[in-house]
């Protein structure tokens, strides 16, 4: 089988250590997070001119991903309620030949460090240690296809925070764990639903999604979900 | 150094059999290509749902690269006049540490041949023969950004068929190597004008593109482009 090989230029660093939270595609949820490249990719002169661009395109390895021993050409999505199945080259699912992710970001800044970029990133859908083969400037009037058709974008769940929550939450902003920018961060990463479809339809059931060095619990009632707990990672 | 390993899954095939006169940016010009994928990823299975997205990401191989011996940070694009120097991973280029292109093209339709898919696809910059590393769905939602910075789109040149290259065209019309939707194609192709940057300035030179099976002479003259000859290759 003939293949292309890649060297891993670098690795993503985010609060969200854990695929559970995770927003499903890049841009739906203003998560902050930040590249690290490995020496000779972070150089300064590699990323000359790329603050003429407001967006980046990231190509990434879904490194939690078992290697597949064979092809399989179908998968089943989440947005299908996980019961339908489809051509994986239908979908962006992360079971696929390539193993390959494409995300486009918000590009923040580009920080320097001990002479090593820094690429400060905005609505990655990638957790945290996620490996970078790829970063390429985001041209809109080549990649924002006019009149391009496929699926709407899904509707957010209703979030509110139980007094609990707001109290617990209180506690982690005030002794500088969280910001209250994060607490509202939260908040729109658990209205994406990560649940996985086969749970999405669960009520009253509880989830924790971890969020840098805090468990978040929320459970979904009648009307949208429901924080009840923001608790320190011991 | 980490790596990351990627089946090649199929082949392009397109009228454009050499690099000269490949549009620098896919969906420039609507160029008629396909692609066909090898055992066992082009079974159909892995395709089904696809008829729901109007465009589709490519990722495909800078296979007419040479192997670089060590990482260069900087490049020389065209949009710069081939003398500026930048960032590479503020450019497309192809000369990148991943090797990978990433193209947006139009979906056309989906064929099956001996029970394995070949898709027929508008607006390729792949050049014939490009090694294939993923398909994946344009999701309009998620990859058109609003309101993303950027470059603009470089407007095309004026392009004249002169009568000699008029009178070769309805011969190869004719004939059967060429329809009339080509001709207007091959004219759009030179608007983008293939040359090298350093040679961009050049009057009165005149350039070779292959197209299929067919020669096309052009040159630049004070006013745009002349289309001078078009002949069928021996």
């Amino acid at each position: 089988m003939n293949t292309h090989v890649l060297p891993i230029i670098g690795y993503h660093n985010s609060p969200l250590s854990q695929k559970f939270g995770v927003p499903r595609q890049p841009n739906l949820v203003a998560v902050k997070s930040h590249i690290r490249f490995v020496v000779p990719y972070g150089t300064p002169d590699a990323f000359v001119g790329i603050e003429r661009y407001s967006h980046l395109w990231i190509l990434w390895q879904f490194h939690h991903n078992k290697e597949q021993a064979n092809f399989r050409p179908q998968v089943r999505p989440p947005r299908l309620g996980g019961n339908d199945k489809i051509g994986v080259f239908a979908t962006r699912s992360m079971y696929r030949p390539s193993g390959v992710g494409l995300s486009v970001v918000g590009l923040d800044r580009v920080e320097v460090v001990d002479n090593q970029v820094i690429l400060h990133i905005t609505g990655a859908d990638m957790v945290d240690g996620t490996p970078i083969l790829d970063i390429k400037p985001y041209l809109p009037y080549v990649d924002g296809v006019n009149g391009a058709t496929g699926f709407d974008k899904p509707t957010g769940r209703n979030v509110v925070f139980n007094d609990k929550a707001h109290d617990e939450f209180d506690v982690l902003i005030k002794s500088g764990l969280l910001t209250t920018d994060d607490k509202a961060l939260i908040g729109e990463l658990i209205a994406q639903d990560p649940r996985p479809a086969y749970r999405q339809s669960e009520i009253g059931v509880v989830c924790a999604m971890r969020y840098g060095a805090v468990d978040v619990d929320f459970m979904m009632n009648e009307w949208g979900v429901m924080v009840v707990s923001g608790v320190r990672v011991i």
